[in-house]
């Protein structure tokens, strides 16, 4: 089945980059479906992307571990491929509750392996993440990196599953599996109306410091400032939230070359301190962001940044926006929406 | 809770180690409930442990998939511990099927672990294997030795339970949990009472070279005679099903010392080529068996066997039984019992 003779389901389809990827689907005249549990995000964002493109969008709230839930979307609907966001994906919260992580990205991925196989539905695109690499051993990384030493139980997830992508992948010639290892999203869509949009403290970066702009926090936490890095502070390989997204457009097509599994790097090469960060945020709202440097996280890395070379040569893609635009964005995501989707 | 406030819930407990776990858990003074999904058993081997022991053991045709069966039986008896013997574990299925595999050892485990802290029980026991080690660095392979470097599907499943365990553990002061990683588990119940019997065709080496020895097959199938060792057959370190099964009672015990988690090899240290072991059971049956070598096996390693000396320091246990004590009780149960529990 090709990815074009029916609609791509979008599990985590309310969250921040799932939101995303929604607008470039649409755009790029895809069909969608989404499946949301809410654990992280509302309908907020869904209604947003229908509002900007006058696409109706069929919206399950439904849970992966609910096996008899996401049958019935395989049911309602032809579904010829899947883009799985869905994922708890805080660090910290993994630590304190692995069992919870466990269940809900290993059980919830196996179940939906499962439906997809059922319903002869067998295009796929995961999204992994650059903790599969765990300690560098070379930078930057590239896709032939040893992973599995990943320093948390969020990190494992997202190395377990790879492992049973490839697994599944070699036993059953069906299958046409993408996995994507994403660096750091940042950025908001240019329009304002979509974004970050996390529900309690944000875990991420750029929404803190964002936050900080509009007043709805006192100062950025930097968390460890005596890395062995230019200025001390952590190095990452940002790249843009739409960039990333339309990532997901070249890898649906790869699809259909019948690939089998491949993996790629989404990141730009190009990376960026946290001061450095804010700094450009600081340039592009006009106003000082505060700042405490604090503890290191247990398990952050110093430095680690993506070569994205192996995406621009079979996906023909990269990223092509500035550090100036994924604040440029945020900031007016943020500025337009004080209070996210609410 | 101590284990010794309640019973303890063996998983798997109708399958090989599994049964002969029940007879010592039995004499030890333990009561014991059986789950199991009968995959790969019958009951007919707890309906002979209670005709042994004289005791009524309580037992449930029972999938860990089935969240709900599981929390029945936890609703149903005080139970007080669990050793999860129950799995999926032929490496060769598991290249072919890994999604079921994936599905049956994760998901179950996940279930289980779940039901068990729903209930307040913290007392684990979980069977894992050397499997996990993957490619030597050294041996014997000590519990420090790297794992993760698995071959095949099974293997890392036994691997992703193990870090679950030890991020469950960290996270969760309230466990206590062992694993312990299985060397090649041989021979029977030295009553002949119950011993291996597979469902369809055997997977390991020592039913097979029964099952010929009894006329039931004509041949043993020699897994590759090119390997770098002695005699250029695969080196494994088989131990006596017994003292496996001894282990599990000075795991419970140390249980009890609310020792968090603890890694223990279960093995002899002396490692045997399978050659060796067709001779040794030659003298024992008196009978010439029949052997033709073949291609190896994709993932099989040449040689691989255990340092034991922490079990032994730690656990105080240390397996008593020969080679020559498996190959008669496994010969004894073969010929008591030539259809196995039919």
């Amino acid at each position: 089945m090709s990815v074009r003779d029916g609609c791509i389901l979008v599990t985590g389809g309310a969250g921040y980059v799932g939101s995303h990827a929604l607008v470039v689907l649409l755009e790029a005249g895809y069909s969608v479906v989404v499946l949301d549990n809410l654990s992280n995000s509302t309908f907020g964002s869904v209604t947003r992307v229908q509002e900007m493109t006058g696409q109706s969008i069929p919206t399950y709230n439904c849970d992966l571990c609910d096996k008899k839930g996401v049958e019935d979307i395989f049911s309602k609907h032809k579904i010829s491929g899947v883009i799985h966001f869905a994922s708890l994906k805080a660090v910290g919260m993994s630590v304190e509750i692995p069992l919870v992580y466990y269940r809900q990205n290993l059980v919830g991925t196996i179940n939906l392996l499962d439906v997809m196989k059922e319903h002869g539905v067998y295009n796929f695109i995961f999204s992994s993440s650059a903790t599969v690499y765990g300690d560098p051993k070379y930078l930057p990384y590239d896709e032939k990196h040893p992973t599995g030493s990943c320093t948390n139980p969020y990190g494992r997830t997202k190395y377990f599953i790879e492992c049973i992508l490839r697994d599944l992948c070699a036993a059953e010639k069906e299958w046409n599996i993408i996995i994507l290892r994403y660096f750091n999203p940042a950025g908001a869509h240019p329009s304002g109306i979509i974004g970050e949009a996390p529900i309690g403290d944000p875990h991420n970066l750029m929404p803190n410091i964002a936050q900080v702009a509009t007043g709805k926090r006192k100062e950025v936490l930097v968390l460890g400032g005596d890395y062995d890095t230019p200025d001390g502070t952590g190095v990452r390989d940002y790249l843009h939230v739409v960039d990333l997204a339309s990532g997901h457009i070249e890898a649906l097509k790869k699809l259909d070359e019948k690939c089998g599994l491949k993996t790629y790097n989404l990141g730009t090469g190009k990376p960026h301190s946290v001061l450095e960060m804010i700094k450009a945020f600081e340039k592009t709202c006009g106003k000082k962001i505060p700042y405490r440097i604090v503890e290191r996280r247990a398990g952050d890395l110093p430095t680690f940044y993506a070569d994205p070379s192996l995406a621009h040569k079979e996906l023909n893609w990269k990223a092509e926006r500035s550090l100036q635009h994924m604040c440029e964005d945020l900031w007016r995501w943020q500025s337009m929406n004080p209070n996210n989707y609410n």
